[in-house]
């Protein structure tokens, strides 16, 4: 998916969210338990009554992975719905790679050709060669991890480094910034790092953030608009818990639509706000 | 597997090797395709003839991700065919995850359950609440990312942090030994870094260093060994290309079993001149 078409999504959904995957079987309403595979029938059922109301999904492959062969297979059979259904979703597979050249490369054929998501994120810690093979995908996308959402964020990701006294993420951002393809680079900042986002917005204009961290991590939508928004919104703003697990009924998949429309809703009065959409 | 049947293993084996089964459908030998699992039935070969020569298999998990399912299923067959037949072995999931604390306990639940590795190699960059439910489970491992054998180790991990101008990877290790079970850490130091051991050893002079990056990477065994070993040997040294790719003939199992015990036969001169083993 080129950058233009996620504008474009955001703009005609009046949306910028994502909604999370983070399927756990032990927290879905229990009786799609008996039926045949669980996991996708969940998603399922959480993509068909949210999809107006978000641009992205965030599978978190953890929770697939969890499960084993029943895990991968319903983890294919949601990215096979969601792109034969509603294209015009962004795709995301958090999955946090990252491994030296050749081993990016096949995780890069993982979750741009085996699985056809749009976009995955990336652990930078390996460096270069660990990210340009997912950079080498046209019209995809790689999720750098800058800024986590985690309290473990503090202990390394914001220490002091190199003689310019850049912060790690800092250091990590623009370093990155001069890699091969980098305009495909979209960055993790969590939403509870708020208050760094008018510094990052200096180093990265144009890139599009993921923000995660918005509900049960405790992160403000409006401070991050405030502080993260470009002239192209340049945000993704990721719910996961709050929407997925908004009930145990069998009409939940409309309980969480309702807990997605009241997000968007809000995003709307934001994109209106700041001149995006009349 | 505790410590000390990891060092039991290798003075009875006379052996430190660990064996990477970065097993790519593309490199196999080509008679192989015609079978129902080719990838497992490659592995189960190549573990049959070499599980003399090593103490551990590290299947890279990118390389079985980029398969799908079927790669998966090869995946479940691989670790469950070692755990039956050759219970001794040390297993490494090679899969550098790492996310925030419920979502690392998943992937925990992928490799320490669903598939029963002994350990599983982590990325650092999230911090202390990414690593430590994997370190919550006894008698598994988690093998840190520390120093890689790749190029782009120099990009963030050789940087110097905070006030006492560590390097970001010793920043890692030093930071990582305050951490709940500590003492179930290895760390990843690449061979190809060998001039930095004498230095990691005067912070982990206890944990196991997990090194690839000897042969097809270029690293030198002797110069890894007399650097980096302590007084339970504390080293596991992979090998992966060079062994599993070494014939394409039907007899690639042997031959692959020749070179295995090329680099068990140097090892065991090198365990014997530094008193290990008489």
């Amino acid at each position: 998916m080129k950058k233009e078409d996620l504008l474009n999504q955001i703009k005609s959904k009046k949306s910028f969210l994502c909604i999370g995957l983070d399927t756990d079987i032990k927290k879905i309403p229990k009786f799609l338990l008996d039926s045949d595979d669980p996991i996708f029938n969940f998603n399922k059922k959480i993509i068909d009554a949210t999809n107006k109301y978000c641009i992205a999904y965030k599978p978190n492959i953890a929770f697939y992975e969890s499960q084993g062969l029943k895990g991968w297979e319903a983890l294919e059979k949601t990215i096979d719905y969601i792109n034969a259904n509603y294209p015009e979703i962004f795709t995301i597979a958090d999955a946090k790679r990252g491994d030296i050249g050749n081993t990016s490369s096949m995780y890069a054929k993982a979750y741009f050709e085996t699985l056809n998501f749009d976009s995955i994120t990336i652990s930078p810690y390996m460096g270069k060669d660990s990210v340009e093979p997912f950079l080498e995908y046209k019209n995809k996308h790689t999720i750098l991890l800058a800024l986590t959402s985690n309290i473990g964020a503090f202990d390394f990701q914001t220490k002091n480094v190199g003689k310019n006294s850049n912060q790690l993420y800092e250091e990590v951002i623009k370093t990155s910034t001069s890699w091969k393809n980098s305009d495909q680079l979209m960055y993790v900042i969590g939403a509870t790092k708020a208050t760094y986002l008018k510094k990052i917005r200096k180093i990265i204009p144009n890139n599009f953030l993921l923000i995660p961290g918005i509900g049960a991590q405790g992160g403000n939508l409006n401070d991050v608009c405030d502080n993260g928004m470009n002239q192209e919104v340049g945000l993704l703003i990721n719910s996961s818990r709050s929407i997925i697990y908004a009930s145990n009924e069998t009409n939940f998949d409309l309980i969480s639509a309702k807990n997605a429309q009241e997000i968007q809703s809000k995003m709307e009065d934001i994109l209106t706000k700041k001149g995006f959409i009349n």
